[in-house]
């Protein structure tokens, strides 16, 4: 039977240690400051960037929400990036996906102050990130997040081999290249992939961000590795579950973790973390 | 029995249309322009810089060598690396590795300016790639070449398995991006890997860039499998050998490269080429 990952209780210590950084900050005259751009009324989007405010409020980092109405065009959303990259009360930028489809995404992302790239989207960020430099910059947040967690339970990455189940820029690609600088042997597998089940079993951690229920069943699973679900997938029953079928494969894994309660809470908490990393890298000149 | 990759052949079909992309240039006035920065007397160093100057004045691309002594310092470097960045008769700017101790090579990459940046080595070209994004940047020769390669012999990559062993940023990490661009499965190894056979074993496509004399052997090989090999190694016979047991290994792969005359020659006309591409871009103004 696996240890199960106790995400939230792990998110409130990492949020007890930001606060107490605030605080620091805080005497010497700096708040740390995050600005949401949220355009549309996505429900989903809404309900976490709520979540994202109330614990950025909580922990005295300041938060503003820049609503858009979804026909919002472009060059409106560039200058509002422009204006916050030059707002010396800001610190992080993080723009909400999704965005519609008459927005250019990629040309928002590409636009954000690098030390002001909460998400670590930024392709400076990632290419640092890839290339495994040495130095300061953001990293997308779930994967970080994901990174505490084993380096928490004192899970051994080098030389073992390290299963990314979907590759998006926010949570499979960064995670892949987190694992592969900690030198673990990493496999990205795609809804491409032909034989998922091969990639999957050959894994002594995996981390599935696939967005598709119960996708990895308990035959999928090497006896004894780490899993990490990153799904979260409402059920039309309204109940929460993730890209694992945590109710079997919690019998073959050593340590795994829920959702809800996994890997959700350290995201927030990392992105907190993160925003009061940029402030004191920016605030300290480092680089 | 595996089809042999004949690299010279293509590299000679691809310096072909290079040379007509610029005679093109030559009627508008634009002459491409590379500049190689070699610091010390490595003599593989030497050698491979005057190859690669050699064929860009065959080409009728400008090519300029600057020399420093091994025991320049940071500062004259730098200033070079933004001379040449402000020189409207260059297109690319090519640091010579190994570069001694006393320098800092990162850096000296990340002054490159990023559309200047001929080996894509610049986090930004590095992010880009790993990101998928659209548009023209600069991408490491020796991978490209590899990507030329497989396109060439109609290598089918999607939904395949690729195993990459070797993860430099000048070619194991970028080939590893445009293996899991084009939809491959990618799984990156290292000297880090315990089980390596197991990795290379599940590849059908296995490219080889570890530098260790017959590292793959037939058994490690995927019968019908594609094996390119980056590994260039001189024995002490002065004889030149690659990473993969090519007379053994040809027999179980179904497409392989030999060395020398395989990655090699594709990774210099893969050179021109993209310094073609640089001056394009450049004087077209397109991003």
């Amino acid at each position: 039977m696996a240890t199960v990952i106790d995400g939230r209780k792990l998110a409130k210590e990492l949020n007890q240690q930001t606060k107490e950084r605030v605080a620091k900050l805080a005497s010497r005259g700096i708040q740390p400051g995050i600005v949401v751009i949220l355009v549309g009324e996505d429900p989903a989007s809404v309900i976490y960037t709520r979540n994202k405010q109330r614990k950025a409020e909580k922990l005295g980092i300041k938060s503003i929400l820049k609503k858009f109405p979804a026909d919002v065009d472009q060059v409106t959303v560039m200058a509002a990036v422009d204006q916050y990259n030059h707002d010396d009360t800001i610190d992080a930028i993080l723009v909400q996906e999704p965005l519609p489809d008459q927005l250019d995404g990629q040309a928002i992302t590409n636009a954000i102050r690098p030390d002001k790239d909460i998400d670590g989207l930024h392709p400076t960020n990632l290419g640092k990130l890839y290339a495994n430099q040495p130095g300061n910059y953001p990293v997308a947040c779930t994967p970080r997040g994901v990174m505490t967690m084993l380096h928490h339970h004192h899970v051994e990455l080098a030389g073992k081999n390290a299963t990314i189940v979907g590759r998006s820029i926010l949570v499979g690609k960064p995670m892949a290249a987190l694992l592969n600088n900690a030198n673990a042997t990493t496999t990205l597998a795609s809804r491409h992939t032909r034989d998922l089940a091969a990639a999957t079993r050959q894994a002594d951690i995996l981390v599935v961000a696939a967005g598709s229920p119960h996708l990895i069943k308990a035959e999928d699973v090497k006896p004894g590795a780490v899993v990490i679900d990153v799904g979260i997938n409402r059920l039309s029953s309204g109940k929460l579950t993730g890209d694992v079928d945590f109710e079997h494969v919690q019998d073959v894994a050593s340590l795994i973790t829920p959702v809800p309660g996994g890997v959700g809470p350290m995201t927030i908490a990392s992105l907190m973390q993160q925003t009061v990393d940029l402030a004191e890298w920016r605030h300290n000149g480092q680089k």
